[in-house]
């Protein structure tokens, strides 16, 4: 297929890549230019505007940092999608915004779809993420094909592109739940001389398989909060996504106030660049440990 | 070895059954006799008192129901242990009856191990369990062969039984937090019009592969909160003693906080014999979901 | 002094006749000219725009209904001001929209004081209200005389509007914990079969005078929610502000968080209309109460 | 009346004193008899035994510092009172003890009443204090004399003693809530540059006139957590009882987790000894505030 793509920061350009291994014809754009010249010498086209990336391609998507820079793109966007051509939403953002974009598409009588991805970045270069596409059932149908050369694994988050909003913001939620969690569990068993790699075993090899514990028990049993996988920055930006998610929906979440709670002081105490499994060090330090 | 057994519930029998099955000679006791007859058909011996549960025993166990249980057979334990022999404490319990059973243990000259299990009735029928020992090494030492024969892992948590007692407390939080988490996260996708079956196959085919997330993930998806493998009100007990433990060690817990204020309201709402992921259904309707 | 004021809604108009009444020259200005009206009649001129309410105006004030009203009408604004003329934000605005418009005004060599308000609209109909200006020393000076025909006590926030920002959201927040308080603790009470009446007595004629507790503790008691002062509504949005502002300085604030929760779920229960006392009435439901 | 009062603490001998000087014939007794010297001056008969303390009094008051004095106190005054002679435990105690208590003496036959008191030991020496009978209606009545010798207002609870136990703690709750607010309404205006003295004029010539706000907004503001009207160590055992009763009653109390975690946190760093409105440096220090 050919395929429009906007956006190359390090999960965009591992996700066109993907995309040219599928086989597929992918025109990059990128605010930056110099971004693209790697992508390039993998095979994709350069485009130098939006315009140029949509031209023949049978969907565009986009993979930007946040929600005004999705509102920013959709607005050039819009005017120049051809008839039929899908954009694609790709990146992680709030309810608000792309119920917005979504009706900025209809409105130029575009479907649109929003399918955020799961994974790092290394499942990213590997094509190994997971995608949540939601939007009108044949728009997202025609895209398969591209969200199988990206991910291992398509989940079907329904008609409305904000019900995959949702998913992906809900899954980060768990997820900063398990932290929090993790850090006041261990920080519990350290006051009654427990040692830390002990109680992640018993975790990791009991109730709490998976990547989650594995990999966020792991740091915090080792306090190695400087190899950063998602910065406490980022992550306070995706909680209060998350918030404003559900307060659009009026509904109370409370163990998203506890660990957001936990990256305000830890933004506070400049820690704004450290890895947010250093929630559970401002847990600890609540305790009197240090 | 020669080992007493004492407490004959569910959880209780099917220990017994398991130092039967590992070639050991086995007396139990229980405080109603009846329970103890079927135990006699598979090959132990039944005694007549906490005494005669003692008598030649290499390690006394006990597994009971709660503290109260815990404090009154310890008072009688101690009196009738021959020197050298164990007491082992498997039942879940507080670190403050734990440290006193210990005290009081430790007055006779009596080493005492802490060492509650991990997992459900059904793991503890197949030998299956994971086994956290907490005590003197060289009566943890001791008991290994033991806890061989019920488990299929054994965790050391270190010199001092409390710190056993610590991480079963700690474990169950970590499952409650997971399931308090779920169900917001559940609650939060649904306002945006998601199966939540879908939700509970991102979770669990992503980050949160295990037990945990499989087993809590299903039951909220399907709302089946009448199968019940943990009762709302056995629930409760469990969050009172992990915020007694972590009020002992000066501790806020703010998630532990969370999910006791769910069990709380469906204590209140009459569902105390309910399974305990119905904290799932008081967080929807606190969004007027139902 | 003469003087334009901008937003004529019920506490518009009010303060604009203190204005009057405290012998100064009012040029009103209203988007819809209805409101406008009854001000004529009570000796005010009335401009047809934003522009000629500033003309030959010392200072202009504005008491509009949230963020995106004071950043429209300071966009104008900021066109129209006379040399010297003094623009003053009477509303409850967000630290982040305040800091915004000073800059806008600084831009353009205009100083900016924002001067929210602390009383209900009785209070305004008598300038009895409290005023609290921030903003460069010598602006807030020139305006004392505005100030004084309004309010009963000035509070002088310093030299930074957000401060002033600050102090009126900070005042909010306090009662909603106030009334989040007495609800729980109302609560409690009923549970153990005392009359609300004995509890609301104990509490006003003890620790807790003041018209806080009078007010919200007698509608509590009577479970008066119809009579609104606040809409929940307005609560939330204002609530919001609050949690804005401490995301702005990086500061948790976990009782804002509580009865946010709160009124999310009288949202969501269809309640937004009501007085948001009924924060009081969630509590009570979430331990079965009804 | 002829009244035995036990447990000399600071507002023990003061509420022995008011009643002296309302005339009343006092019998006191201390377990440490050193502190009924100064009552005997006073006036008071020194009893040698709580059995002493009953012989003939019409009542007999307890002022003991928890719940495991009282239950102690009780087992012998069971034994000793005379018919009719009504015990009155005057401390601040649990619902659970209350109850215990109340089912003690009812299985002896003797009618009992809790009478909890509101205020510090100024208000005692002053015979200013708030007293909150609860318990059958003609025990509370025949000591109306004596409450009235004691304070200046009395609040009838109702028939059941617990009533009055859950009056006390809902009242001592609202305070910790409102401390909480100020600590945490205080830090946020810091962090915008206020100074603390204005917020605190802003509360309490405003909405939150009264005691409590007047009293610790002034700590508070001032950071004067050394000058003790209630200790850290104490506000933690209050908090615990509050929240057993909630427990008791199956009622979530978010906002006493709030605080609750606050004592914690407070006793973690070894302020144990401090004014329990310290939770405000807990909370100005989880912004990053010193």
């Amino acid at each position: 297929m050919k395929v429009g793509f906007i956006g190359l920061g390090r999960m965009g350009r591992a996700m066109s890549r993907s995309l040219l291994r599928g086989g597929h014809d992918v025109v990059v754009y990128n605010r930056t230019p110099e971004k693209a010249a790697e992508l390039a010498e993998a095979g994709a086209r350069v485009a130098q505007s939006i315009a140029e990336s949509c031209e023949g391609s049978e969907a565009v998507m986009t993979m930007v940092a946040n929600d005004e820079a999705l509102e920013e793109v959709t607005s050039q966007l819009r005017e120049s999608l051809p008839a039929g051509t899908v954009p694609v939403a790709m990146g992680t953002h709030g309810v608000g915004a792309i119920k917005a974009v979504a009706a900025a598409h209809a409105e130029a009588g575009q479907p649109f779809v929003a399918a955020p991805v799961l994974g790092r970045p290394e499942a990213a270069e590997e094509g190994a993420l997971g995608i949540v596409p939601g939007g009108p059932a044949e728009a997202v149908e025609r895209c398969l094909p591209l969200f199988e050369a990206m991910g291992k694994r398509t989940f079907r988050a329904g008609e409305l592109p904000e019900s995959a909003s949702a998913i992906k913001l809900a899954n980060n939620f768990v997820l900063g739940c398990a932290i929090e969690a993790i850090g006041e569990g261990m920080a519990l068993v350290r006051k009654y001389d427990v040692d830390p790699q002990v109680f992640h075993e018993v975790l990791t090899e009991g109730l709490f398989a998976g990547p989650a514990y594995n990999t966020y028990g792991r740091i915090i049993s080792a306090e190695d909060y400087d190899h950063v996988g998602f910065t406490v920055e980022l992550a306070l930006k995706d909680a209060n996504l998350i918030l404003a998610a559900a307060d659009l929906a009026r509904l109370p979440l409370p163990s998203a106030n506890v660990y957001r709670d936990r990256l305000l002081t830890a933004m506070a105490e400049g820690d704004d660049q450290k890895d947010w499994a250093i929630m559970a060090r401002v847990q600890a330090r609540s305790g009197g440990l240090e």
